[in-house]
C-alpha cells in the first residue's frame, strides 16, 4: 500500500496531523482546505500556521482548495471535517470520488436531527457499501500525533479484510493502529467521549480534583457502553482504545477543546459566550443533543448526557449538575 | 451505625483521611500511629502535620500509640498500614481485637513471597471469617478526600448484607461508597493499578503526552482485568470505580506516589536512589514483583507488569520498556 494517493478533506488540526501520519507511512497526500489562504500557507511555508503551528509538513503533502483536484485518482479518501458539516460537504464531493475509493471518517459526532453516525451519512450520500467505509478512533490528540509521540488507534471497517488492509496502510513508526470490525462502537465511543469530556471539564472548572474527575470518567464509560451496546456495539470496543483510551486522553488533556469548553461552563459562562470566543469546534456541544436523543430513542438510562445537554442549553448550572449526579442515595455498584 | 467506635490502625495520609470520613459519618475514631510524636501532634494540634498538613482534625478523632487502647471496644477496625507490614503488625494486634469486630483493609498490595491478598493475610492471622472482612478501594487520593471534595469508592465484603451495612456506615456528605461482594476484584484492581501508574509515570518522565499515557492506561486495564479474572474477580469490577476509576485517578494525579516514583524512573534514577530520597511508600514497587509472580502462577499474559518489574529491578531502562511495549507488529485490537 506504500505510495497510495490519498485525499484528506479538511485541514483542521486532526486532518493535518493525520496527513502527516499518512506521509510518514509513505503515501502521497493531497489535503483539501476550505480556505484558500490555508492552502497557500501549507504549500508555500510547509506549515499549517492556523491549526498546527510549528510543525513542518513534508513535500509529499500538498494542499488545494479544489475538491476535484484533491479527489483525482485518490484510492483512499479521508473525511476530516466537523460532523455537522459532513452532509453538506460530501454532497458536493461525492460525484468526483473514485468509485472504488475507500472512505475513512475521522469525525467524532452524531448528526443533529437525523441522529445518524458519520458512516451512515457516508453510506447515504455515496455509493459506498460497508466494505468501502472505515472509521478511525482512538486516543489521538492532534498535536501529539504531529510531534510523532507514540500513539495507538483503532481503524474499523465492517469488512475484516479491508480493516486489515487499512491498518497496514496507516501504520507509521510512531502511529500504531489496531483493526476492528466494530464501526458502531468506534463511532459512538468517539462521539460520546466528547460529551463526557464536557462534564469532566465542568468538574475541573468548579475546582474539583482527580478523584471527582476519575469518578465521572468511570461512570461516563459505563454510560457510553450502555448506550453503544443498545445500538449493536461490542462492549469490549468501549473498554479499548476507541472507548476508554480516547475518553481518558480527551479528559486528561488541557489540549482538548471539549474539556476546555466544559471548564468554561464550570466557570459560569454560557454556551453562546464560549462559542463566540473560540474558533475551534467543540463537537461535544452538538453531540450532547444528538446523543441525548439517541439514548432516549432506545430508552437507555443516560444521566450524564442528559445533564450535560441541560447545561449546554442553559437549563441547569454546572454546579447543580454535579450535585445532582453525585448526591444520590448510596447503592450497590452494579444493580 | 452512627456513633460506632472505630479503630484505624495506621496514621499515614490515607488512614488519617479515612478517619475524617468516619468522623464526618458520625463515628468516634481512635487512630493508632506507629510514632508517638505523630500521636502527640494529632492530639495537641488537631493536625497530622507529617502526612496531611493543613487539614484540621475534629475532636471525635483521637490518636494513640497503644494498640490495646486503640482496639478497646472497637466494632469496626480499619487496617491502613503498608501491605508488606500488615502481617507483622496484625500478628501483634490480633489478640486484642473484639471477636465480633469487622475488619476493613485499606492497603493496596499483594504480599511478597506468599502472594496473598490483604484479606487473605487477615483471614490467616485472625479468627475472622469472610463475613467479617471488608476491603475499600476506589479513586480516593487522600488529600482530596481530606479536603471534602466529592468522591466515590467501593466497599466489598463476601457477605452482601455486611457490605450493605458497611456502605451505610462509611457514607458521609462528600464520600459516596458503593457496595460489592467482589473482594478479589477490588483488591487486585487496587494493587495492580499502582504498577500501571509506575509505567504511566515512566512515560511522563520520558516526556510523552496524553495519547501515550491513555494508551498505557487502556492496555493496563485490559491486563488488570485479565489477571484478576483468572483469580475469580468479576471483570465488571475492574471496569468500575475500584478498577478503572482508581487507575485513572492515580495515573492522572501529580499527588500519586506511584506515578511520581515512575516519573523518576523515567528520568533515569534507580529504584535505590528514589527510595533513599522519599519517606512515603510507593506500593507498586513491591507489587510489581508479587503481581508478576501471581500472573505467572496462572500463566496469564501480563506484559506491563513484567516490564515494570524488570525496570524496578534495574534489568531494563524505562525508555527500553516503552519501546518494547509499543513497537510491536500491528494486529487486531482483540485476538
Amino acid at each position: 500500500m506504500i505510495g497510495t494517493k490519498v485525499a484528506v478533506f479538511g485541514a483542521g488540526a486532526w486532518g493535518t496531523a493525520f496527513s502527516l501520519v499518512l506521509a510518514d507511512a509513505g503515501h502521497e497526500v493531497t489535503l483539501w482546505a476550505r480556505r484558500e489562504e490555508v492552502c497557500a500557507t501549507i504549500n508555500d511555508k510547509r506549515e499549517n500556521t492556523d491549526y498546527l503551528p510549528g510543525i513542518e509538513l513534508p513535500p509529499t503533502i500538498s494542499a488545494t482548495h479544489d475538491h476535484e483536484l484533491a479527489a483525482a485518482g485518490a484510492e483512499l479518501v479521508v473525511l476530516a471535517v466537523p460532523s455537522q458539516t459532513l452532509r453538506e460537504n460530501l454532497t458536493q464531493w461525492a460525484p468526483v470520488l473514485r468509485r472504488d475509493a475507500v472512505l475513512i471518517s475521522l469525525a467524532k459526532g452524531v448528526e443533529l436531527g437525523t441522529l445518524k453516525r458519520m458512516s451512515e451519512v457516508i453510506a447515504e450520500l455515496t455509493d459506498a457499501g460497508p466494505e468501502r467505509i472505515g472509521v478511525l478512533s482512538g486516543p489521538n490528540l492532534a498535536l501529539e500525533i504531529a510531534r510523532r509521540e507514540p500513539a495507538a488507534s483503532v481503524i474499523a471497517c465492517a469488512d475484516d479484510a479491508v480493516a486489515h488492509r487499512l491498518r497496514e496502510a496507516i501504520h507509521s513508526a510512531t502511529f500504531r493502529p489496531y483493526s476492528s470490525t466494530d464501526v458502531v462502537g468506534c463511532e459512538l465511543g468517539g462521539a460520546y467521549k466528547n460529551v463526557i469530556a464536557l462534564s469532566v471539564g465542568m468538574a475541573v472548572g468548579l475546582g474539583f480534583g482527580d478523584n471527582t474527575t476519575a469518578s465521572v470518567i468511570t461512570r461516563g464509560l459505563a454510560e457510553i457502553a450502555r448506550v453503544a451496546t443498545a445500538f449493536g456495539a461490542d462492549p469490549m470496543t468501549l473498554m479499548g482504545l476507541a472507548g476508554l483510551g480516547d475518553l481518558v486522553a480527551t479528559c486528561s488533556s488541557p489540549l482538548s477543546r471539549n474539556r476546555t469548553f466544559g471548564e468554561k461552563l464550570g466557570h459560569g459562562l454560557t454556551t453562546a459566550e464560549i462559542t463566540a470566543s473560540t474558533r475551534q469546534v467543540a463537537e461535544g456541544v452538538k453531540s450532547a443533543s444528538s446523543l441525548h436523543d439517541l439514548a432516549r430513542s432506545k430508552d437507555v438510562y443516560a444521566p450524564i448526557v442528559a445533564h450535560v445537554h441541560a447545561v449546554v442549553e442553559g437549563e441547569l448550572t454546572a454546579a447543580d449538575m454535579l450535585t445532582s449526579l453525585i448526591s444520590r442515595e448510596t447503592k450497590p455498584e452494579r444493580d
